[in-house]
């Protein structure tokens, strides 16, 4: 006997885990769908030139990537938006504009093993490509809070600071500071309130003091003040905060961008993205506005099981053959095919056991219901019911329509 | 400008073919679901040893391997059941057996670039751990036949060819073939009436004739008839037929291994498993009976798009606003937002536009009714309601109940 090791940083996803997960996906597929957003998706694995100089350095530099058996530089997608700017730049034509396209695919980064530090993340990425108003920006904010109120989490739980990196951009040509330079006076207004003030200032230097105040005092745009009238209207305003101090790492953010937090500050950023008006333009050949967003698995995970939100529900479709006789097995394998059918979950003995310990595995599985088939199956099509929870046992005739169980009776 | 490909042998999937994809994931899931089998997951990376001898050579000359940064070898997972045996055999203490588990993974390998030849897919995994008896074999069988029902594929479209390697051990070790030369027999057979007799021939050598005999003359074994007792209670004997010239390739299956097929061979293989007892043991750790089967996206997707079925639904919930006025842009945000509450999918027009080039756009988009938000709405609670299909348009109240549209009145 031998045992194997999972590599670290990957997840295995246990029944439980993976239910769960499962639950957070369809809830996030169902808002994406109310919102009339397209499922789209592309390979886990692409040319490692395609997150070169794209993505900002703190991605590149963190990159899952190798060498390939045909000698080509790869990488495990760090990110969904380059695999979207390309696959929609090859296929925009096909189709009217704006795109509204979500993916969930699993993203991975190699770094420095850490304790607990994941190397793999599921991410509900939500994009609209083709629109350059504010209009899709308040529609992708929209879109996030239906997925937050569907999970249970109201504006006294999480909000969205919006910024505008355009604000910025203004402000450092006023100030005359060289494009080169931009990158890193974003990256260091990123830390403002997060690193020392005095860290921040060694970065920012003359204008330190200048950047704290706009920061601390609230300070806003017209673009951002246009887009709170938008939130308004979609009745979301609750959730949402001007913070100039938002800019988001990533290097090809254009306009606004936001962030969303649980407001205690107990957990890190819940969801992050905005608009990225050259990333089309750049890799996918083709000048389209654009702008999205990304929710990771993790950090709402451990938000939700905080909260006791999203976990499983009783099933009352979920029964328990019960088989008291072997004599009775090809009669309770009939009545699972009519259960089954009819779309009840139906859990089978597949083997003789003693009566007792059937019963036992139904009470283990969670099943709302035990049906037990003995000899009356065949002479008046008629089984045992026992409610699991009440432990109450009638005897009921199964409906049938069509070979498919539609209800049953008490008889 | 500058464009990107993605790499050989891995798929984009737009909209259409990612909608069709969710809608088989969703199909699988289901009948997973009324079988009552638990969803798990795994890393789609694993260290290249668990793939190592276990899998069988075809599979380990093909693997998609490489060293990553740590110096490790790994490789991007090309089969499913070794993760599986490694979970199940760390955690299975937690669980009553057997255990009954699904996954939807996707799959990798490396092999020499062949036009149209893919190095990914999606395979639905369906697995019973710790069931030594023939009614496992059975249950993942009826499972298998759920799934083709609901896909709308009868008997006279597809069967599934049941056969036995205790057969052929028993009868190896009758003819005092040895051990080690069992595999290359196996290899022999699966080749049977797929490769001309000839070179068949060469490999088994005296027992060529007598192996041919056995395989056309449709021979079976005492477990195989047993078997099929059970899958007839399922009622599901229509799409069985022993075969004993299925043996599948893979080096791990000891008992039943069955392999589902297109009855008109216009395909590859659609499905096939088995049952491989000893694999807990040599990678799990824990020495457990387990058998599963998987079943790919491709061949599937094929067969189904061949026969025009799992097309996409029409959504009568599938609504497009129109907005005749800009000043109306705040009302319809909110009319949105109270039918997306409701369940509706809605589509908005992000900006302004000619209200031709709207209704253009919701019969673009496929949408079900064009719903048109104008000055009536803040007054009287009214909107105009356009069949896109009969192009009839109404005047209709909203019913608002709770935040969210239930439904709507004719005035």
């Amino acid at each position: 006997m031998s045992t194997f090791q999972s590599l670290s940083g990957f997840r295995d996803f246990l029944p439980e885990d993976c239910a769960f997960r499962d639950r957070l996906f369809a809830l996030w597929r169902e808002s994406a769908r109310r919102f009339g957003f397209d499922p789209y998706d592309g390979p886990p694995l692409e040319p490692l030139e395609l997150y070169k100089k794209k993505s900002g350095e703190e991605i590149v530099k963190q990159l899952y990537n190798f060498i390939d058996k045909g000698n080509r530089e790869v990488a495990l997608r760090p990110e969904m938006t380059p695999t979207l700017a390309r696959m929609a730049g090859a296929a925009q034509r096909a189709y009217k504009k704006p795109l509204k396209w979500f993916s969930i695919p699993q993203l991975f980064r190699y770094e420095r093993a850490q304790r607990g530090r994941l190397r793999e993340h599921f991410q509900w990425n939500c994009d609209i490509i083709g629109e350059p108003g504010l209009g899709a920006e308040a529609e992708l904010l929209a879109l996030m809070v239906d997925a937050f109120r569907a999970m249970g989490l109201g504006a006294a739980e999480v909000e969205i600071r919006v910024s505008d990196r355009h604000f910025w951009k203004d402000y450092l040509a006023r100030h005359s500071v060289p494009e080169d330079r931009h990158y890193d006076f974003f990256q260091a207004i990123d830390k403002v309130g997060r690193d020392p003030d005095e860290v921040v200032r060694g970065k920012l230097g003359a204008l330190a003091d200048d950047v704290f105040r706009i920061i601390r005092e609230g300070g806003s745009s017209p673009r951002l003040e246009e887009l709170l009238g938008l939130v308004a209207a979609y009745g979301i305003q609750d959730f949402i905060r001007i913070d100039l101090g938002i800019v988001r790492g990533l290097a090809y953010y254009t306009g606004v961008v936001f962030e969303a937090h649980d407001r205690k500050g107990e957990f890190r950023a819940i969801a992050g993205g905005g608009r990225y008006d050259d990333l089309l333009k750049n890799i996918g050949g083709v000048d389209l506005p654009a702008l999205g967003f990304g929710m990771g698995d993790v950090v709402i995970t451990e938000i939700l099981k905080a909260k006791g939100r999203l976990g499983p529900e009783p099933d009352p479709r979920h029964v328990h053959l019960i088989i008291p006789d072997e004599a009775h097995r090809a009669a309770a394998l009939e009545v699972a095919t009519l259960l089954r059918a009819g779309g009840y979950r139906v859990d089978v003995p597949l083997a003789a056991a003693k009566v007792g310990r059937q019963f036992e595995a139904a009470q283990d599985r969670g099943a709302h219901h035990a049906i037990v088939v003995d000899g009356a199956w065949s002479t008046q099509r008629t089984v045992g019911l026992k409610d699991l929870a009440t432990r109450a046992q009638v005897s009921v005739r199964l409906r049938v329509e069509e070979g498919r169980v539609t209800g049953w009776e008490q008889v």
